[in-house]
């Protein structure tokens, strides 16, 4: 595989223009005077601000979405230079860290200007998101304020859902390094590594292909098939007949891939052979189903069908699958029951997953972009017989 | 400068039973019958769990400890096979996501049964802290409690400020792996390379020498200086005459450091010199500032009178520096006026910044350890003279 053709860093100006003007109309639909947002994400889906120094909790950050106009950040003094390269125009800052007041009047301030046609703000209070400042902090903005807070996370999963083109871009770029990164384990890594020089030789071939950041890259281990897939890598060294699992969101201009491999060592046994070759057709039957107009439901239910009819059983994830983008996961949820429509440009992780006997887990995923005709693969497929580390 | 002795990964039961221990008469002076945390590092402190997968912010994981006895989890099914490795043996769990009721009536039953000695139950929700979970479920679990839900940021911040040998080794030891990548830095950078470049020539540095994660790295440059020191690296050319900023939090078995380094490029102006001189002067009164019983506002003072009585100003940053452990900054903060009383253990950043120009500024920053005698460096100290590359 060829990597794809690196995206340039940084939107135009015209593509933040146009997410806020869909933001808007979706404010309106919900009857919203407009949105605040905290979090590194929502941030930098609106502003276009990138920062490494979300890792610090100590300042807080505010991004107002109004209803009418361009987003207003309110922002600690130490962000102001770096804000200034962005298309954010309207700036209001204070000294921060302040216990007193850590920005909470300034952004009431211009939370009141937004005026109440509806009498609803919205903030990040629901689903798959947290609010990134104090919670008393919170509820004295509440306090002060004449329009109610009301729930704004459907509405900006709305918004965050869909992709841009330039998003897709950038997840496809990150998704054909990393999927080079993987071929090339096989020729890096032998039996007798540890966990460790294993997670530490994939992050080296991704970062030589060009990602930015790698957030996340578990590498497990265990006979036959991995009992967690959460903690990881530790000093355990790999055997024959080991199962190599690995996993990674990495990132190329904030946008992350979210998919695993995983690689036999030695010998792979006829059983192990058997649950990789269902996932696989799982995998297949789940990009198959990622059509416009399905429901998460039905991407679930095409996987689960193969999975049962192998005669295994499912897993502890609670999913089969979700969307990626800004952050590693993120809405939708492939779960049995859940009715999101799919829609054009959603980028979605196709997740199977089987714990086969007690302790003994595989799990495979893909990342697709749901499109009008078929849907279309970011990664490049893992190979239908598992690949072997000698 | 070698690096310190490897401290084996992971904690003894016995460590965490004394930070349980001690949490516990800390609750008990705040008059908590408990307390439930939700992110990363409180959760990783008092239970030793330590995963990537913090990096999902899809499903909430709770861990409550009661005044008496030990912690109990309430995490998603997904979780439940990575904690079976800590000391944690009460795991309740749910099938995970669920949009209708994410752990929220499991971990009300917990709190439930610590009984209301005080009628409180303490969580983060002040300082420096933030919920990990939907603030529209917290208000369910807050309506459906008969005891009050109060701040527990104060009480959580009093145990993880002091910190034990074990922590402290720790933190020493990422401290001496990335003062020697630093000081390989003059061989590996040239006039010519990016800022890109940089940042990816220390990080390979840093984690050839053992480091298990870099969450945070800029690398910034300018003329004579940076105009910030949160977004970064770019692809700017490093030129004659500028300054190389670099700053990483890197981490070993969970625990950070945080200190940045400056280098010429090239030639350096006679003013950068002596701002540089400036700096290191009032680094070494910050340093010298720092003992039991000593206010942060004291180590704030003795480097900001040598900041003025160089004829030069302050910075945006809001402070000189902070506590550094699980995170890569947490409190206190050394700010005009704060009136924390430094203690022996406390391992802080001393910090100072001047901006001697609009858009020119220089950070200088070290890590130590209080002790009852003089505090005691991490890092190793950066040279009086910058450095330079050519």
């Amino acid at each position: 595989m060829n990597i794809n053709h690196q995206p340039k860093r940084g939107f135009s100006k015209k593509e933040y223009e146009l997410r806020v003007s869909r933001a808007q109309k979706i404010m309106y639909q919900n009857k919203l005077d407009g949105i605040f947002v905290t979090n590194k994400p929502n941030f930098h889906y609106f502003s276009g601000f990138d920062s490494q120094f979300w890792e610090s909790p100590t300042r807080p950050w505010f991004l107002v979405i109004p209803g009418e106009g361009e987003p207003v950040a309110v922002i600690p003094e130490i962000g102001v230079s770096g804000i200034t390269n962005t298309w954010i125009s309207d700036v209001n800052t204070w000294s921060a860290p302040n216990p007193k007041d850590d920005g909470i009047s300034l952004l009431g301030g211009i939370i009141k200007k937004l005026g109440n046609r509806f009498g609803r703000v919205g903030a990040e209070l629901g689903r798959e998101m947290s609010l990134r400042m104090p919670v008393i902090d919170f509820m004295k903005l509440k306090h002060n304020l004449d329009s109610e807070i009301v729930d704004a996370s459907p509405a900006i999963w709305k918004m965050r859902m869909i992709k841009t083109e330039g998003e897709i871009q950038r997840i496809k770029y990150i998704c054909s390094i990393v999927s080079e990164a993987y071929e090339e384990i096989p020729n890096k890594i032998s039996i007798g590594d540890s966990e460790r020089d294993a997670a530490r030789k994939l992050k080296k071939e991704i970062y030589e292909r060009g990602a930015d950041t790698i957030p996340f890259l578990p590498a497990i281990s265990g006979k036959d098939g991995v009992s967690q897939i959460v903690c990881g890598p530790s000093d355990r060294i790999l055997n024959n007949g080991d199962i190599l699992f690995f996993d990674t969101g990495s990132t190329y201009d904030g946008y992350f891939c979210d998919f695993d491999r995983n690689f036999g060592i030695g010998t792979v046994s006829d059983e192990v052979r058997g649950v990789h070759d269902t996932l696989w057709r799982a995998t297949e039957a789940g990009i198959a189903a990622a059509v416009p107009g399905a429901k998460t439901d039905d991407i679930w239910s095409s996987m689960n069908k193969i999975i049962e009819e192998s005669g295994t059983v499912g897993n502890s994830v609670g999913r089969l699958g979700h969307g990626v983008g800004l952050q590693l996961t993120e809405p939708p949820s492939h779960c049995q029951g859940d009715n999101t429509i799919i829609s054009e440009n959603m980028v979605l992780t196709i997740e199977p997953g089987i714990e086969y006997k007690k302790g003994k887990m595989i799990v495979h995923e893909e990342n697709i972009v749901v499109t009008r005709d078929e849907p279309s693969l970011l990664t490049k497929r893992t190979p239908r017989e598992m690949p072997i580390i000698r």
